[in-house]
């Protein structure tokens, strides 16, 4: 398991060399993780540089850890600050100044102007480059490994869906609801929810990061519920929308109807070589097409990983292709202020037409379920 | 209530004044929401300069928004960008290069080095300089408003803590325990917990920041648990251990008396004018003399407020006095490798021996009950 690691961090190290920077410094916690196995609290990742040139997980002075960031590549050298309270990012600029290191590349777009400053000042010859999302990039295209992780993650959310739905659901809080579920998927495995559960009922369903209420759940309302499950600090995504005991009413079915219809067109563009936006398009343009184009969100799906949103964005402005083994989620939604909405969400893994085309992770019935 | 937010901004609009800012961009979420009444995800708060130098909360185009971040002050003009995917805090340079204004206070503790320069580069002529946390120093000291907030997070938290020992804990695991504690607490009317519910049995007990694992509850374990309520975006902290069933071993005994006593000489040493270094002094004395001095984490206490973990820090090498109105936690804690250990964890707000000394928020008993 152990050169997975080492075999990321040299394409890493063979990019900042191509780009002219000596070493690189990882403290985004989600890049810390893909590269060194895990993430211990406030720990940043030392590549090349230093004495040797070898890499060095530089972990806060600070008790503890937590067994849900993983266990860090034993093959890595591991360092922890003996001054408590101290910066390990300017501990790393302060080694590399030690050992000569003429330049840095760091993540501008996860390090604060402050510690950024605090390096500069401890290695003022040192010059500090940016990463430029390196790591994000690279954490793109999953491997089998990474996928299965998120197999089991979509398969715990399912479990956790599909146990709710066989229980009273009249009556109980959104809050409730949303715990109940947070609890099924630690039942089943997960090392915790990969994100805040959502669960909107009547006027609040079909709203994107809808926060739970309290809302009760009521006769003919439609009960929206968004989970995932965090496994081995891989995160899925999977949304369901429902009607609550009688028949669902005309508007129900007619905007259920739609959305499953632009979700169907989303998924089904999912291909290696498609544009992103092309995907947004596919399933946009039907819910454009019905009159309800304000109603959508700015994206219609997004990767997921070792975060729940992650690249590649699935949005009209989005730039680049999807490739194979890429998950991703697709999400459309349409909320009509104070009656409700709908929203159904997968999470899917792209792959060519010749393996089957797109693998659906997530599988809970998409028909509308009358409960 | 509103006037409450537009004197906080006042305040901070002053001293950046007396600091030779014409504005200050306010982008940490707590900070956002304590001079605003609510932070929108991603919303900015933008404090004179502006056309007229009224106030803006500037919010990313994206729907929905959430209700635990609370209701931004009425009397505040509220803008939402007009692009998606658009920066707030770059929308607030490009306002203030168009009024002209010439320097903009910033976060340097919370912006990033790469949304930092997006600044500089649509305002070239705006210089931007540093608040250095003032609007942490802020809010140190809370009003009774604030601490009513706290009062009732707390009397939360003990009734959640409460209703978890008259339960069976034996054959329970951690993970278990942990999640019915945070169900309770959002069933006694928290927004949700106010930081991950930390459950440690046996080997585990004692440890901060322990992430709850699937080990059961065994006969004969100390069961340490640190749990809190978020009340209105106010964050306190409760922290007991027991032993499970039979009586306490002579080690358990012995341990828990130590960590009481060096808990108690924390509480103690709370008084207005006190330095923090003291009251850290006060509590790790205890332990030190009983040779556990490695044993001890950094800090043996921190403020609490709209962040569980705000200043003032109770450590050796904190600067500073305690003042009126300050509420923190004191919670030394001792863990044996391989056998367990004991914290004890109050939140507490400082008041002067006139007022009757420190006010005990969290009044779960602090006696060793065997469960």
């Amino acid at each position: 398991m152990s050169e997975v690691f080492a075999v990321r961090r040299n394409h890493l190290r063979d990019r900042c060399a191509a780009t002219g920077s000596e070493a690189a410094l990882v403290s985004r916690p989600a890049n810390v993780r893909y590269l060194a196995g895990g993430a211990p609290p406030g720990a940043v990742l030392l590549l090349g540089g230093a004495g040797g040139g070898d890499d060095v997980l530089l972990c806060p002075r600070t008790p503890g850890g937590d067994p849900a960031d993983g266990r860090p590549d034993e093959s890595l050298r591991l360092t922890v600050l003996s001054t408590p309270g101290g910066d390990p990012a300017v501990a790393a600029a302060d080694l590399l100044a030690a050992a000569g290191t003429g330049s840095l590349a760091v993540e501008e777009n996860h390090l604060t102007v402050a510690r950024h400053r605090a390096m500069g000042s401890v290695a003022p010859r040192l010059r500090l480059d940016g990463l430029a999302g390196a790591v994000e990039q690279q954490r793109i295209i999953k491997d089998e490994e990474e996928i299965s992780c998120l197999r089991t993650a979509a398969e715990i959310a399912d479990q956790a869906l599909g146990e709710l739905l066989e229980s009273i659901l009249v009556g109980r809080t959104e809050r409730h609801l949303a715990l109940e579920l947070e609890r099924r998927l630690v039942d089943h495995g997960a090392d915790g929810p990969a994100f805040a559960t959502s669960v909107g009922t009547g006027p609040n369903s079909g709203r994107g990061k809808h926060r739970p209420s309290d809302r009760r759940v009521e006769e003919g309302d439609f009960l929206s519920v968004c989970l995932g499950a965090n496994y081995r600090g891989y995160r899925c995504e999977v949304g369901r929308t429902f009607v609550i005991g009688t028949a669902p009413a005309d508007w129900q079915i007619e905007l259920y109807d739609l959305v499953f219809a632009a979700q169907r067109a989303g998924r089904e563009a999912l291909a290696p070589g498609t544009a992103c936006r092309d995907v947004d398009r596919a399933a946009r343009q039907v819910v454009d097409a019905a009159g309800h184009a304000e109603a959508l969100a700015e994206t219609t799906g997004h990767g997921v990983g070792l975060e729940i949103d992650e690249d590649p964005q699935l949005a009209p402005a989005a730039m680049g292709k999807l490739d194979a083994c890429v998950p991703v989620t697709v999400e459309p939604g349409v909320h009509l202020p104070g009656r409700g909405g709908v929203r159904i969400d997968d999470t899917l893994v792209v792959r060519p037409e010749a393996d089957g085309g797109p693998e659906l992770l997530t599988i809970t019935t998409k028909e509308l379920l009358a409960l």
